[in-house]
């Protein structure tokens, strides 16, 4: 025992019998606790050991606030939970703006090819980076989403597409956490594309893929598996066998399903227990009832959409009428949604998708946690994570309606301030 | 003579015939100069008295960098001219995201209107904010321009409808301005819809309109005279009036035209060498040439047209072909344009309107700055205002690739750095 042992430690100074570690006050809350926005006007938010503790009025506090916490904030604007984006490719090197520019100018698609542009060349350029230089191309765009509002991302493999690289990506997701004290889940998305190495042989490559999902969750790698189910990625069969390589680990599912085509994805995806179905513009109402039966969160990815140019949308009544929860994320990758606010997804969504922000605000919150396996963020309420963002807005509703700004003045995870314009 | 007076100064420590005032180096440019973006890779800028005085590549300097300039800043990234915003309203009190949401909702436009929303509702707001309650309101949303990039700001009045409360915007405006250390244009929009206190009675409103000009323009408030010209606005020949008034104070002209009918209203502005015609997505090919022979620029909005999920596209290819000048601008408004963001204008510019990445910049930059009669910026050249933009991007085209994001690192006015993410 060293000598000085039975002395205070400096933290001592801080009473212990507090009750919060930190109160804000004069904000206006939107907990989302039950149906509509869960407004508590006048309201004052408590947290202590990263979980929230006060949820409430002022009013109603059980003391004065100096009393109660160390550390009192004054502050004013609204407090909604923090945004949980659970869909991104945010891990990738090189950009593809040159391509975005060539296809505007009118290249065809082989041209673009024959330029080293598609996945293709984001494969390339996430292989050839070393460790370190793919977390410093990633992070800035992870730090954006967070000043966003963002507490809780979700990063996909799928660009790497052999063991090592995939392993790369997986690593660099886990450091994109660490690094900006939030949480990450990453999902393994080896069934992303072909590589070229594998060209005319995707059977053998779904073979690999299953075999390095082992080892990579062996490292505590991968929270999650999915896969590219479409006519131009891999067919209905490949996917089950990636997903029953996931059963057998006892990891859960979800599926990139019915983007561009009905191949019966969200139904597989389903079947599978799977977190969530994403993209979804083609999925048939038989698909939304399993969906329904089994718990599968719907993933908006407006973002694709909108740069896609696409038309078909998604069946939002049906996923209302049968009551599937219907999430909203940026989808961020370098090809189809160059996107780095969940807020500009949000906007998007009620755009394009007609959602009310209502819908918009739940989707990249409660339904997002839902679709990542968390239950205990997304909401307001005592025991769940104190992640939480202060908007400088009038009303909830402003955070879908402005396209552009930096509206979140605060972002907490965790009851630590991460971010925020200030 | 004070007795010291012959001493030197202290600011005469900074030896006084060094080339500039500050050199930024290690960037690459694009100057927008001639045709393409005028890169220039590994460049040097350097800037004296609010003047670009060198604009070209770092090894063509006149000198060692400490020998040419006090302040040598070592940087990285694209530099652009700054961004010039040729079209908003960001002048007004309160804001419409409740009247969005309920839209949402599915309400019709009578019960938005029962509610208090539309157009009525941002001009009691106005009216009812005394002018630093205005200008506190409006400041942020200036600001987030100028911190994504714009340095030259046109801001429109058209929310008070009355003598007092359009002096009062205008004088906002300006404090904008002066407050950001940034320039912006006053745009008289008297004309812009009838106050209740006219109903019936648009005729008699014009009049007031065109007799409240001149008092206006007395104070130095007004630097341009717009109207909107609809079936839902003034007619043709009520706009003709307004020309009218402000040609007598030999005022330029711009104009809301063809939004959403054909009224000529291009060809009317052009009639009066107008500036610019703005919205223009009904404008006729014949409108299109009379814009041509005027030099009348055509500001895109697709910030109003994404909002308001139009379908009729602009005559792009006719501007193209008869050589109009296409600008982008925000249109920065509560009602159909809530738009925070040049770069979000530009991407909406690409997504919806197909246009290329060096036409959209171009757009939001020499061609702006045109259509509010500038010449002396929007292109990076030796003699421009020392206004530009370094952003941290890899190439000019990720400007209109991204949605969402702090691009910009550092924003420059007159030489002084005025905004930015740093
Ligand atoms: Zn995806
Ligand atoms: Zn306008």
């Amino acid at each position: 025992m060293s000598p000085t042992a039975d002395r205070p430690a400096p933290s001592a100074a801080v009473p212990q019998d507090r009750l919060y570690d930190g109160l804000i006050l004069g904000v206006h809350l939107a907990t989302l606790d039950g149906e509509g926005y869960g407004e508590i006007a006048d309201g004052a938010l408590g947290w202590r050991d990263g979980l929230l503790a006060y949820v409430g009025p002022r009013s109603a506090l059980p003391g004065a606030p100096e009393a109660l916490a160390a550390q009192v904030i004054e502050s004013e604007g609204w407090i909604t939970p923090g945004l949980v984006d659970c869909h991104t490719h945010l891990v990738f090197a090189g950009d593809r703006a040159r391509e975005f520019e060539l296809r505007l100018q009118g290249a065809s698609y082989e041209q673009i090819a024959r330029a080293g542009g598609g996945i293709v060349s984001t494969v390339r350029a996430t292989r050839e980076a070393d460790e370190d230089a793919l977390l410093r191309q990633s992070l800035p765009r992870a730090r954006t989403l967070v000043n966003d509002g963002a507490t809780t991302l979700e990063i996909k493999s799928g660009y790497g597409l052999d063991y090592a690289n995939e392993r790369k990506m997986l690593r660099v997701a886990r450091q994109v956490g660490q690094t900006l004290g939030i949480q990450v889940r990453t999902t393994y998305l080896g069934a992303h594309a072909l590589p070229p190495e594998y060209a005319g042989r995707s059977d053998e490559y779904i073979d690999a893929v299953c075999e390095w999902l082992p080892r990579l969750h062996g490292e505590g790698l991968v929270d999650a598996v999915d896969a590219f189910c479409e006519g131009i990625g891999f067919s209905p069969a490949q996917t089950r066998r990636v997903f029953e390589a996931a059963r057998a680990l006892d990891l859960p599912v979800k599926l990139h399903a019915d983007q561009l085509s009905d191949l019966g994805g969200a139904a597989l995806a389903a079947e599978f227990s799977g977190l969530s179905a994403d993209h979804v513009e083609y999925t048939s109402e038989d698909s939304v009832r399993a969906m329904a039966a089994h718990g599968t969160v719907a993933v908006l990815l407006p973002g694709a959409f909108h740069v896609l140019r696409e038309t078909r949308l998604p069946p939002l009544d049906a996923f209302r009428a049968h009551g599937v929860a219907m999430a909203v994320a940026t989808d961020c990758n370098p090809g189809t949604s160059p996107l780095q606010s969940l807020r500009q997804a949000m906007q998007l969504a009620c755009t394009h998708f007609r959602l009310t922000p209502l819908e918009a605000l739940r989707g990249a919150s409660e339904h997002a946690a839902r679709a990542l396996g968390h239950r205990d963020r997304g909401v307001l309420k005592p025991g769940a994570r104190a992640d939480f963002v202060r908007w400088t807005i009038g009303h909830p509703s402003e955070l879908c309606y402005w396209l552009g700004g930096a509206l979140a003045g605060d972002v907490y995870a965790g009851g630590r301030r991460v971010g925020g314009a200030g």
